[in-house]
């Protein structure tokens, strides 16, 4: 990389730098070196988290908190944090070891999307959360509505159906574990299983209903979690 | 609950509350009423999460990443949470429905660390982050310690086996997946898997070891997620 690139980079970040060596530690794969990214891509994965929330819950604060829930798990994915690498042309100055460049490392998704979360933990270490929040909302903003319209609205119990007999699996079990409370009072428990995975969820709420729409939510979450 | 202690609250959170509306959603499980806690929630659980991260990156600065998101697990766990709510006195102020309340709700641990997310989550709304960093800090900083000496170090092919073991279970199996780079500089890729719950994790590496320790702290987390 060269200075040309550098300062492209920061004016495309809207955050000139103090701290030159932490704008480089944030480009530095740990193949490079030891002083690498891999600290700052753990702060800045919480920075973007908190950031996104907020943007959602600014946005869409009339919405159930398992649509938030959804919608920001898949805002903070990694091929979202690539795609807003590549915009930024990440790949010309990242720092990587010469056998990682040679295998295409500055292409690679994952490293991308670390480097992306790191740059966002450099300007909230060096200028605070309102600086990283105002840099999530421009990077992120344009994709909020993009993604609302696709994941928003869809109910647990058809999403975790689909995701199974997409995979050729059985469906879901659902049973009552418990209820509590008075007949017009009542709180209902359901454990919802999927024997392939040995994985439970458990759900409760004020109909049968809602308690299953929360343990399919649950399970859900887990196996989004397991195979990301 | 009365108003005194609804004072002493805040008294003890050091965080006297403008919008008294916006405490009293905090208190409020949603067996109570629409106007309740779990979008507040949604947001304090993200700014716990960065609180956090930040202040083991401020202690704990040259621990590497996988250690830094192990301890920060812990000490974002349901029962941290609910312990910190105990101490408050959360379970006097909490508001819930007559059927919930007879059941016992107001001691549920799952409510209360909600309950104690989406008081951080108001904190924040009302006064910004440093407000609600300064209070997690206050909250969690007696933890961190604690939790550090008894989470910190075990290398995580050992606490998969043990892990394991626990359970009755077959050891986990390691095979290299691919190299990459010239003999002085080589890349390993390992992937870790876990036939009964299959689960596999993928490691990489400038040696088989570090690749392998890798993949087992993937596999690792993902257990713990799942089973948590």
């Amino acid at each position: 990389m060269n200075a040309a690139q550098l300062s492209a980079l920061q004016q495309r970040l809207g955050h000139p730098f103090q701290d030159r060596d932490l704008l480089m530690r944030a480009l530095t794969h740990r193949s490079w070196g030891s002083d690498h990214n891999e600290r700052l891509e753990f702060l800045g994965d919480a920075v973007l988290n908190l950031a996104v929330s907020d943007l959602l819950f600014d946005q869409y604060g009339n919405s159930p908190e398992g649509d938030l829930t959804r919608v920001r798990a898949h805002l903070v994915r990694q091929d979202m944090l690539h795609r807003i690498a590549l915009s930024l042309q990440l790949p010309a100055v990242l720092r990587l070891s010469e056998g990682e460049a040679r295998g295409g490392g500055a292409q690679r998704p994952s490293i991308l999307a670390d480097a992306m979360e790191a740059l966002i933990g450099a300007v909230y270490r060096e200028a605070g959360f309102g600086a990283a929040e105002a840099l999530v909302r421009r990077l992120f903003g344009p994709l909020v509505a993009e993604t609302a319209t696709q994941s928003w609205g869809k109910d647990a119990k058809t999403q975790l159906q689909e995701w199974l007999q997409g995979r050729r699996m059985n469906v879901p079990e659902y049973r009552i574990e418990s209820t509590r409370g008075r007949a017009h009072d009542q709180t209902f428990v359901v454990v919802c299983s999927v024997p392939e995975y040995a994985l439970e969820g458990r759900g409760e709420g004020r109909s049968r209903r809602a308690a299953e729409q929360e343990a399919a939510r649950e399970v859900l979450d887990r196996l989004t979690a397991l195979t990301e």
